[in-house]
């Protein structure tokens, strides 16, 4: 990578400072808004906020670990000899990755049984997808990558018809004035999802050199952005629906009483 | 250790990293779930809170410490020189230990004198297991870790017995919706720190090198996220459990009141 512009260093670095205020507000906007929604659905917002937390520390040290694995001086970006430590990335999806899909099962106000048997169930395969995910990306053949890769594209895709077909009903079920947010919320949570594995796997056909890196290094920062921070935006919306249809249900039954 | 791999360094210094985020995290889900429980059952989490707070700060200095004593450049790993600060494990199970016995204590409910009685009986045994393991640890004989290592293990055995047979009734006693919690988070207790003991005599009988220390590290920190982080989501969820049976209660008698 020693063909590294100043250029590429300089939007790479200033995408993850970028990210780190992005995660840093984004956790202080659900915490504040945890008050503002009914006590069943705090948690949702606690763990909302969690997640970006856990991202903001690990943006900080990853831009700290990009600091130190270059030199830029005169024109020129020089590696150090210190390596980029990519596995903070691992580290954090290991951890917020689960929590993402137990915030969604949470919002949608289940019964308690059914709450834990899907957060433990979609929580599981979450950190199953990424602890198979890690030794292909610190493998050192390209075969290894892909073992590991389309190992860990078995739970993601028994992720997604869990959402799709197990959840179903539950959504169904929600709410009118939440039904929407919801879906969006299951779709956001695909979408941005599917986009690591083509990041993952253009290292295993051989993409290298800066400008992939640069690509993947941006990508992957995006990516968290839409799939915590604007996720959780959603969280945020539905509990806040739900919250105002509790109040006006409420009210309502005050109106008939009397 | 100069064999050490870097592989094996960033296992290690990743999972120190991920201890940090869990510990912090969850430090933050307990005392956000303060405003969730009864006021009887917030000092619980108060304290469940402090345990994970505690940790994370010795885990963030263990990192660092772990950074300074050694050097990774071009694929090898260097000692420094420094040397790598492994009494931060016993300072903070020094404090922590002892406290996560009171928060199972208080998470009871037991009467004040019972809370008080056995808080000092349960810590003050917990406090004496960790001071009579530590000479053991930086003993320089063999025959020296064996001798203070079966000294610490006679508190632990008095706090088994303790958990088992002076707390049973207590436990029966709880009312039924929280009771298969907190015989869990007595389970939970006495198999995560069934590890730390085996991890110890692997030092005693002479196991050393690169490899048994990074598994020392990572099991060592594996153990403490199970017995801080994964004991206090159980210890929330008793607290939880018996507000809402108090409120459930409450609103019962209302009915009836009427």
């Amino acid at each position: 990578m020693i063909e590294m512009t100043v250029g590429q260093y300089n939007l790479v670095y200033n995408a993850f400072s970028f990210c780190f205020a992005t995660m840093a507000a984004a956790t202080l906007f659900f915490w504040f808004g945890r008050s503002q929604v009914a006590p069943r659905y705090q948690t949702a917002l606690t763990i909302t906020g969690l997640v970006t937390f856990i991202a903001a520390y690990h943006y900080l040290r990853i831009a700290e670990s990009w600091g130190a694995a270059y030199d830029v001086a005169d024109g020129t970006v020089t590696a150090t000899g210190l390596a980029f430590n990519d596995a903070y990335r691992y580290v954090d999806w290991l951890l917020t990755v689960p929590l993402l899909l137990v915030e969604l099962i949470l919002v949608m106000g289940l019964s308690r049984q059914e709450t834990i048997s899907r957060s433990v169930r979609l929580g599981g395969l979450a950190a199953l997808m990424i602890a198979l995910g890690y030794p292909g990306e610190i493998a050192t053949s390209d075969s290894g990558r892909w073992f590991w890769g389309i190992a860990s594209m078995i739970p993601f895709l028994w992720i997604v018809y869990e959402l799709f077909v197990g959840l179903s009903k539950a959504i169904a079920d929600q709410p009118e004035e939440a039904r929407g947010l919801v879906d969006a919320a299951r779709w956001v949570t695909v979408l941005a999802w599917a986009f690591y594995p083509v990041v993952y796997f253009a290292g295993a056909i051989g993409l290298d050199g800066a400008t992939a890196n640069t690509v993947i290094q941006v990508g992957y920062t995006v990516a968290d952005i839409v799939a915590k921070a604007g996720f959780g935006v959603l969280i945020f919306l539905i509990a806040l629906r739900k919250s105002e249809a509790i109040r006006d249900g409420a009210s309502a039954k005050t109106v008939v009483a009397q």
